[in-house]
């Protein structure tokens, strides 16, 4: 509790402050011992299992296989990609003594597996037949982290890494939205985030990379937070470690590859796109329980009852938690549950079971209602729907009101202050740079789906770049 | 191929490099880079994953929760504990530098999570209300191996590793013998791997705790394989950790915690619990393709008919695969899917449709048969099963028949040469290691359900310990 007796500090208050608490009183994730690691502790790591379901079902039925990839690389397989061991060789935690030895070769905690899969699919290419080539990989990763912040940076992450081989670029490029589009409707339809898909200007591509689509999110501070990026290779890596094959006509061809991830910072932005003062709100599709059921009163009329709607939920496809802790009142856990973000609260006394009904509470969004007990199949699966669209809704209300379209400076620095600004860009690395250290912001991405525009750039006067207004604002 | 036009060399020319060609040609693993470490490939993978599921499923249906624990470990913490550091030191891979500079202290790849969990739990478990704690963990480990083989023994694995805290010594056994009966089913329903679940020698415990218990699993090749262990830790890292408890009566008491794992030195095991000189053969509950159809000729009608069969399969719950490649006769396609070990396959074509019937193959243990397309829901789900049956029937079978209750020691060395030998003994760790150094077999395990009996050492003629007769044999 804080001193005013609030569960959570308020967001308006601090909202870092606010973060975190929500993360250690909600148990989602403890720090780990070694600076910047940290804990998935079982109520966050069961959010991070449904996302992984949601999206590996979408991995497989686009036709990727998944693998899996040796966690140690030769320290000399990054130096083979100039800008990719430039960008990673700062973050790197590497192994220099093993099985009691100082190693001969130093070897490296994958940071990230385009080397070791490089290396692999240059053996496994040959012919032309063997491609596309469609891999991923669910795996963790070491970056070394200066400033950490719990699942937003973390020394050590879990994600998803697709790698993927292709005979052109327009198949590669083809792959590289379809990853793109997979991420874009998991975040829309799973954790109810209404991200903006777009590419990211070259300062900000991945290292190694030809370009770098992402889909930006944001929080309820007005910060952007980039919650899964798509990489277009061109034949940087296949050149590197010599991925090639043979055409149908017999010549040998280079290919093109591709990748992409998303990862448990994933659960940062589910907690700072939908929570609120009273701390965690789930969407009901990622929430280990979607439903509580509240005993009120000891009896064992009641305890049976509340076993007899948890299991008719439970066949109906709910989620659902009986809390029935002896030692705490009702309303403690009705303020535990609130903070831990669970959609729906039923709660079930002596005078609503007289009445064959029950309360139902939504975390946010609706009144205190009586349901039935005899519906209950029909009303809360549809609780849950609308409370999902509800979440969806909000989100993208909430980004609306924080983006502004604006042309000139004072404008720009005013939305990029608690939010997003729309602006004309003249696509030069040392304007971005001056905006970023003018006012934190940064070049989020040229939307998709913007509608084609010109202009002048917002800091500088140039012409604009890109053919669209370029998304601005500070990020995680 | 073989020089005489085998796909593999015979299991009784060279059973290694039967084993090894297995992995490589059938697809499953390649080496990785670095010394030890492999790499799954999509169709090995895919094995991984139904285990997982399966695995995973009954975890989850016996109150564990899933969660995640750090890679990176203090190399402190596995000082706490000495047998633990002592047995694990010489296979540590030791972080010395990171993030561009050298460590203050160092750190080392987890090769296990006893240390780091017991230290979490130290600060998660304060009341008798908090237990038992029971977690699992889905990961990666890395022990540097000096002899490495695929799957079995190598520098990086995956695994489950169950970890959990108790009031008592009685609840953590409950426990121990729970996770003990998940392994032993699943390798018997899953794998179709008929195991022995027993307890280890003291000579054979894990580094750390008080009793070891193991299912134990005959190869092909008379050897056997540790196939999952289930470790009581007493209060051993409870003390080192200092995982207390306020009992009911408010006193401080010591946690009694378990460890348990299974890994992916599984798909090694049912490699060598089922395949034959022509490969692998798959137990349907973990083959990725269950049946693949191969049509013959290249008509459309073929094609379409194929496809079909292949939908039908497919929504009746069979994991089907149509191999349609143009380049390939069927009879090549044949032998790879006989060396892939995919249990059925349906022959589809032109006279088979035209009486609309196809031919069903069975990898092992059948005669090819024409059966009605109008029938195949009923026909190959019912196939599968009768396959599963069989391959757990043959590998019960070979045991018996390689396994013999040996009394002198002529005969044990005749047994444990090509299989096991049931001998008593007399319980002394000196005698254990003679033996290992005159047979190469060890205690693989005092089985828990032999019948009581005592008799004289098999090796030293003194009185036999533990009650019943132990298992012997060579070991991977």
């Amino acid at each position: 509790m804080t001193k005013d007796g609030r569960a959570v500090t308020a967001q308006s208050e601090d909202f870092s402050a606010w973060y975190n608490e929500v993360i250690t009183r909600a148990e989602l994730a403890d720090r780990g011992p070694v600076r910047g690691t940290m804990v998935i502790r079982p109520y966050g790591y069961r959010i991070w299992e449904l996302l992984q379901e949601e999206l590996d079902r979408r991995i497989k039925a686009t036709g990727h296989q998944n693998a899996y990839f040796p966690l140690l690389v030769p320290a000399s397989y990054l130096d083979r990609e100039a800008e990719h061991v430039e960008g990673f060789a700062p973050e790197l935690a590497v192994v220099t003594h093993a099985g009691g030895k100082e190693l001969e070769e130093s070897v490296v905690v994958r940071p990230t597996s385009e080397t070791i899969i490089g290396e692999m699919m240059s053996r496994w290419i040959s012919s032309h037949r063997d491609l596309p080539m469609l891999l991923n990989q669910w795996a963790n990763v070491v970056r070394w982290e200066l400033r950490p912040r719990t699942f937003l940076r973390t020394t050590e992450f879990l994600w998803q890494e697709g790698h993927t081989a292709h005979a052109d670029a327009e198949d590669a490029m083809r792959e590289t939205m379809l990853a793109l589009r997979i991420y874009t409707e998991v975040a829309r339809d799973v954790a109810a985030m209404p991200v903006v898909p777009g590419e990211k200007t070259p300062g900000e591509r991945f290292a190694g990379a030809a370009r770098t689509f992402t889909i930006e999110s944001m929080m309820r501070d007005g910060k952007a937070l980039q919650a899964g990026t798509s990489h277009y290779m061109g034949t940087n890596f296949a050149r590197a470690f010599g991925i090639r094959y043979a055409a149908e006509d017999g010549r040998l061809e280079t290919c093109h590859t591709t990748s992409w991830g998303m990862t448990t910072r994933m659960i940062g932005a589910v907690i700072m796109t939908h929570g609120d003062d009273r701390g965690l709100v789930l969407p009901p599709r990622l929430a280990p329980y979607q439903v509580v059921v509240v005993p009120i009163g000891r009896g064992e009329e009641i305890a049976a009852a509340a076993a007899r709607v948890a299991e008719r939920l439970a066949a109906a496809g709910v989620r659902v938690h009986v809390d029935d802790r002896p030692q705490h009142s009702p309303g403690y856990k009705y303020n535990e549950w609130e903070l831990r973000g669970v959609p729906l609260r039923l709660e079930l006394g002596p005078r609503d079971l007289a009445a064959a009904s029950a309360v139902l509470a939504w975390r946010i969004g609706g009144e205190k209602e009586n349901v039935a007990l005899a519906d209950l199949e029909e009303i809360v699966p549809r609780a849950l729907d609308e409370f999902q669209d509800l979440l969806l809704r909000r989100a993208a209300d909430f980004r609306a009101a924080a983006t502004s379209a604006v042309d000139d400076w004072a404008g720009f620095r005013a939305a990029a202050a608690d939010g997003w600004a729309a602006a004309f860009h003249c696509g030069e690395a040392a304007c971005e740079q001056q905006i970023k250290a003018e006012t934190a912001a940064t070049a989020r991405c040229v939307p998709n789906d913007a509608p084609e525009a010109e202009g002048t750039c917002v800091r500088c006067g140039r012409p604009s770049a890109y053919g669209k207004r370029v998304l601005f604002g500070r990020a995680y």
